[in-house]
């Protein structure tokens, strides 16, 4: 089948085998995928990588020895795969598993091919009344509402997502439903209007940054030190900063005001599918603008070049043919 | 009245005029008074301040026209003066108030001095069972148990301090009453060996850094970006890193470990003075040991210099002659 490859840094498209299912697993065929942030970072060579990439999909399980009544129902899946039996599953936090594969970015083959493997229990299936091209988002939608895993935001609250990308469009279209006073903070018009709705946008570049410090509550989205600088420049004392990108490298910040003013920094990574999947299913959640283009996964290599160009939300492969 | 002049990073003793007691002021003769790395960063110059300086203190109220009944009491204090109708005071975070001064610190000349003046409200009172010698560290204590208003620490849980130094010793005495399993990581033998009993103390040099993700919570003592960087290599996934002391300039970290470990950064700083009190007070905690010498108010200079060697812990200084 083909596949996206990434080997230091380099995508290549190439012929590989088929993936095979060991005990528990599904072979899912994939329909679409998208290109995330990460994918963008690991092409960067961010952090080691040798094999398939990919972690956002949607697809038809074709194969389930171990549960045939999966077979035809589309799906969408955790990426995680734990153990279950470490100290760190033991402890309830499976999604932090020492022994974990991750799909597309750890010792597990990803869904920028014809199929990809992942177990049964990591699947969730799709409503009917969810398109493809929605269910594809799950995800980073799931890794959206990780945020009010982490922190209780409530009506009234002032809240700020710096970062008007995928991560950050997305983490705005959940937090706004709760009914927060909602900014977000971004570098790019075109995708600033494409918030819903209901959301201060404010364009800022580096030299026009906002004063004060008046939220309760910052998403930093960008995963460059500027916003996360930012972040501890606006939020309130005793307020809280949940980040939800990673950095290249370690990042230099004003920790001395972290202390001074009693501030929560928040590290937040992945996120509950199901809750993710209801949103869409109810039209709470729209993504449907932030797709900008979508590719047959043959020219993935242009789907990542036009992935990188400014002003792009989500790119989308599709991995059969149509 | 004599008192130690903080200027552009200079120490000197001076001859200033007496404090003058503003509307709702006590004036408070000082018995005692500690220096804290604050006290030593303020000299470093990280912070700027033109006055006295000194935040840690014991007294007697010497004057109090708004309320009598308190002169004669020996008292410490709440070293952050408050408005109490700000936004943040409104919102019940008086301790951080927009127009608050900070005795010693900030705006409001300090405890390195014959006299200080303190609004009333600021006073707690001390019980007669606890000397000077104890009184005199109520407010780094009460730093410490800051810790525990902001993460709950319960029996059997896995936590480490990172420092040896005052607050290290201040912070360790506090947690170890929790029944947790704790381990203070430091660089000095002699210091070390000053923690009391049910506490592991492990040495370490730069070259011998313990390794593995263990801890539930750690606890960053030391102000040093090596310090940080300890506490994010020994935090387990989702665990809490609080940050006890400032640091100078910005600090580089991992701040991906923060995110894809979801670890929460947790600044930390002035604490509740009336639960240091009793802790005092019963002896639950004991500082004797901690103090490593006492200068008359002359010699503080030399004070400061002594409290700057490796090794030493609290310096005190003397306020009045005896």
């Amino acid at each position: 089948m083909k596949a996206v490859w990434l080997r230091e840094g380099r995508l290549a498209l190439r012929d590989v085998p088929e993936p095979v299912e060991a005990g528990g697993d599904a072979i899912v065929r994939v329909s679409l995928a998208g290109i995330c942030n990460t994918d963008l970072e690991l092409v960067r060579g961010y952090y080691p990588m040798d094999g398939i990439a990919g972690h956002e999909f949607v697809g038809v399980v074709e194969r389930a020895p171990s549960a045939p009544d999966w077979i035809g129902r589309r799906v969408v899946g955790e990426i995680n795969v734990v153990c279950g039996s470490c100290a760190t599953c033991r402890a309830g936090r499976p999604r932090h598993c020492e022994r974990r594969s991750v799909l597309g970015i750890r010792d597990r083959h990803g869904a920028f091919a014809e199929r990809l493997a992942l177990p049964i229990a990591n699947l969730h299936r799709v409503p009917d009344e969810v398109p493809d091209e929605a269910a594809v988002f799950s995800e980073p939608l799931a890794a959206a509402l990780e945020v009010q895993e982490q922190v209780k935001i409530e009506r009234g609250q002032r809240v700020v997502v710096i970062g008007d990308g995928k991560l950050g469009q997305l983490v705005a279209r959940v937090l706004v439903l709760t009914g927060c006073e909602l900014m977000v903070i971004g570098r790019h018009p075109g995708k600033l209007a494409a918030l819903p709705a209901g959301i201060q946008a404010l364009h800022v570049r580096e030299d026009t940054l906002p004063a004060g410090r008046r939220a309760d509550v910052v998403v930093e989205c960008t995963g460059n030190e500027g916003g996360l600088g930012l972040a501890l420049r606006l939020v309130r004392p005793r307020g809280c900063v949940v980040l939800k990108s990673t950095y290249r490298g370690e990042a230099r910040a004003n920790m001395s005001a972290v202390v001074v003013d009693e501030i929560s920094l928040l590290g937040s990574r992945c996120g509950p599918m199901a809750p993710a999947l209801t949103l869409l299913e109810s039209g709470a959640v729209d993504v449907r603008n932030l797709v900008h283009a979508r590719y047959p996964l043959a020219d993935a290599l242009a789907a990542f070049d036009h992935s990188t160009q400014p002003g792009v939300l989500k790119v989308l492969l599709q991995a059969q043919a149509r």
